[in-house]
């Protein structure tokens, strides 16, 4: 099977970290294809930059359809664009931030998230609130670092996350933590070493869960309002999008 | 006072009853400037519809942000891109389906909302969840009818929506309507007359709100997840928005 | 447009402390009326002391109709008599903690409250359940002040309101406060200057949000569980209740 | 033990109506004083009849306390007045809306409610929200009979509401009904043989809670916000309340 | 009236404190018969115990159907197998800790629970959730004492119970503590007086809550799921399962 | 990786259905081995067959840790002695309920269930607010045939859960079908192509499940109230149980 992964920021060394991630967990079959959108935002902070980076997710599901791609990752952990990407396609598509939150709920019952920085805590609550998953999360956290720490100051960022995940685990009452940043995907292991809890994050689990809906020959429902959108012109920029048609 | 009211749609003539709705609930000294993006769907009746509408929405707030506007009104029924709107700006910013519900809950105990197709009711669910009016709507129901049929066919497509709206005063054990599309802004008075209930919608509501919060010097919050956004570098065809700077 | 705002305790310094606030904001055509009942506890500090004043605010709901009101604010945070009101009119009827609620939703995605006694803080927990804003509600906090201490002992009163609210800013992750008392009305620009952020309570919220209503040509719905109370007699000291006649 | 039966409303046959009810289920040691306000509506059919009511359960509770009452039971279906009551006292007060739910979910998994007028439905849709029952009950139903009609009018009154508790029975997927009216008392056990499901209602409920908290030694707890009242000034109708002491 | 109170676990000397705690609130005419199951663990710490315990508590139902049972309370906080328990009978069964739950709102707005390990916290909130109550609780809380310490080493245990108890007075903003083990049945009175608010526990709650429901004549509901199991072949170990036959 | 799929009843025929089930989704390196209990209900239909059964899980669980097992599957609707089981293991354990809800999110936006008999939705109803999935269900239906019937009667019971799908692809507005029990596991194929909507049940979405959790190293967390059950002692029937010793 062909799995796209799409790290929705236009960071290059992102979109490796995530790759890596990815293939380092990909099953034998599975085909990892990383790629980020021609255009949008350098790293995803805000919900300025989430609306802008779903553009980049939606022309990066109509490229894999064109490719013959089996599943689609969006590996942002706000899940940018997940129902319009679900839309496009027959093919099964997976947000990171819900990957992890289905996976924390089948090991422990209750779990916290680390994240980058607490402005973005609010994105990861109203994913909370949409998918179910409120009751099972005690806390959503921000180890306050921008997201290209991540990449660019690296050893700083991890220990600062290690100290937050420590903070969550002495305080928090739970079993397990949900790392709330696709540029978190290489951390899990040393993490996990150090706080001494199961540590997960989405872009492993997306790959999983990917395969898993592969496996079990289900994709997008297209009945009801995940059906392909109707056909319609779009102006200016977008107008290319009016010649779209869907792969039936 | 300066009040943009944002078609998120690029359909003229949409943007044109939707000013017209505006003008006409509008205080003495609130000046209504109807505005739709120079890029975008001819309608949103889908996530992915609304994905792309939401960039356009953003670029009228930035635009209206070079114009010394005092609030803004985002025009369609899904709110598309309303965080991230908020985010551009220190003044108030209101979606059309948040002041609909605000005003239904203001002038009943329980609501029912009348939108265009069935599709779109998932929207609606999920904005309910989300604000927190969940248990205040009894019903979403659909008159199943494109957005453009209210601009193209209006007479069958109002006998639809009224033929709907008799069902929920019937079935549904409410007290008012909410009609879930920006398009529908000039039928309130029609449709509450023929079904003998309160019926709301949100662009004249969201201009009344808008009034309001300017009358109390309130903003949107500058603290906390609605801050400005972090200045970062966009790519591609979003590269303009590098050298964007709030106006502090 | 004439609208009654009623204090629903008997302190007439409040009533004019009310008044006053919301005369600031009133638009150029809104005759404000402040009342207060003929009858009742001169602070409103417990569920008792709540009971009680709805009488008080029911009777000036009739007062009011019988004086061509065209709409009513009901300016106690705990909504006192709100639904009995709304049934006694075809006008708007808005409370004051509803409408600050309804308010800070637009402006922040989150607010914590800070009210007089902690022992009212379950009131202001209790109507974010049935409105629906729990979620939207990081904490309601007390200073502990009497009610009438803000009348009385207003700089030691507004000192410890400011410290809440500081504490409130530092440790909620908030983007705005809602002050929980109607005698509060006249403190939200000192405080929000001394705390940083947004600061909001609900009578010039509520008097914003009836000309807003007014505007859009909206009252309560008479269809359904705010219709006119069946006509009936009452015994004792309530026999003049058994005369009233709604105005059709 | 003494125990106060309070009948909200001021229409004697229905007071006696429930306290032959109450009596029937009480204990050998437990005397029942079944009580109305001496004014007040006749009946309670909205939420200004509710509100009006309050003050007639508040003077009742008050009149208890000079008669070494033990316990309460307010006997009106929307619970008119029960925090207020709980504040006034050390004894035990139990709502009939709260006893007939508490008792169903000890019995089923799921109940409806079959209560008179619809327009009463929403006091008990927001009853079931304050007290977390809104899971456990599938529907509230209403058999369209003015509470009045429960004494004038018995024969047919009984009948309409035996065929909503059918319908009840054969649509909602439940194992209880609760009846929702404190003039209901005396008909369970006549509709629970019709109906073939168990038939709660809440004055036996009621009476039978209050008895197991006076047995267990509780009383309404006086730390927090049910402590008793602040001592203050109420004026006109009300001024005697100034004088009230609670009984230490 | 006969009432079975089934201790889950298998130690004696809980099964007798329990025993004794029971009879002292119960009613005169009231037969209590503590009992135990005859295997399965000698106390209940895990979701693991609490599994193993149910088929004790099963089959101490069926024990007492063949002794002219009236009720049954099932004395253990997680309330294990009370759905099992009330298909096998048409008596009311009644858990301990819904028993405490119930009680706790009737006389107080919010509680906290102080339960024995913090492990056991989870089985709790799920009661919470499940039963309707968790907006009521404030905080669930452990004394971080194995549940064996209240018969082996009860002064310590008390002691850290006290404290764990004072803290939440101290902190959460309630009106009633709920302790949360049926070995916990004979420190109320200690707790309370030294802690001062109203402290409840389910056994003695659960026996009033059992007579209240024969004193109404009501019991499990044999209409839908709560209906008698249907019958069927049991293997191996619980083969004598099969020959049940429900005393109809 | 072996996974230990276990039928917590005692049919061996649905065994088989089960085991072939997983074996057709099971990648290749998944050692499928089906087991069910040597003791316990031919099938579960209600509670008290399912708390019998979760001793008969829990038994194989331990099998299964002598058995160097990598994950576990329960195979019955109710996910009997799920929390139980994953206290007895490091290895994962996924329920088939929460293994299909989890599925459906990820392809629909809403889905309604089908299950064997009504009286078994009520567990469906709790085991969707455990989880979350509440608002993601539309409704819980039966299409009214015993479980065996799916073994015994395997052509009228496909034709009755066939009719069922269909009036739920009609009535319920969803994207989505979850079969409600472990028997059917072979029948999504069939159903899907019938009814024209994705069909999914948990037997195979449960081995995915597992099989992803394995691939990403994650295992039950043994930190907090999934950690290993504290050792104690097992009397009767269930003394073999005080020996156990968990596999560090």
């Amino acid at each position: 099977m062909k799995l796209r992964i799409i790290n929705p920021n236009t960071t290059h060394g992102m979109t490796q970290t995530i790759g890596e991630a990815a293939q380092r967990v990909a099953a034998p079959g599975t085909h990892i294809v990383a790629t980020q959108p021609d255009a949008g935002p350098v790293s995803i902070e805000s919900h300025f930059d989430e609306a802008i980076s779903a553009v980049g997710v939606a022309e990066e599901i109509i490229k894999g359809e064109r490719d013959a791609t089996d599943a689609y990752v969006i590996a942002c952990f706000g899940d940018p664009g997940l129902l319009a990407a679900r839309e496009l396609t027959r093919a099964p598509v997976v947000g990171i931030a819900e990957a992890a939150f289905h996976m924390a709920t089948l090991i422990s019952t209750r779990f916290s998230i680390v994240t980058t920085l607490g402005r973005t805590g609010i994105i990861a609550e109203h994913l909370l609130e949409q998918y179910g998953f409120s009751q099972h999360c005690r806390r959503v956290r921000a180890a306050e670092i921008p997201v290209l720490d991540l990449e660019e100051n690296s050893d700083a960022a991890l220990e600062r996350i290690i100290a937050e995940c420590q903070r969550a685990r002495d305080e928090d009452n739970i079993g397990a933590i949900v790392l709330g940043c696709g540029g978190m995907a290489d951390l899990t292991e040393t993490i996990s070493r150090e706080v001494g809890l199961p540590v997960l994050e989405g872009v492993t689990a997306g790959v999983k869960l990917a395969e898993a809906l592969v496996g079990l020959g289900l994709g997008t429902s297209k009945v009801g309002d995940l059906a392909f959108p109707r056909p319609k012109r779009f102006t200016g920029q977008f107008e290319h999008l009016s010649d779209w048609q869907p792969k039936r």
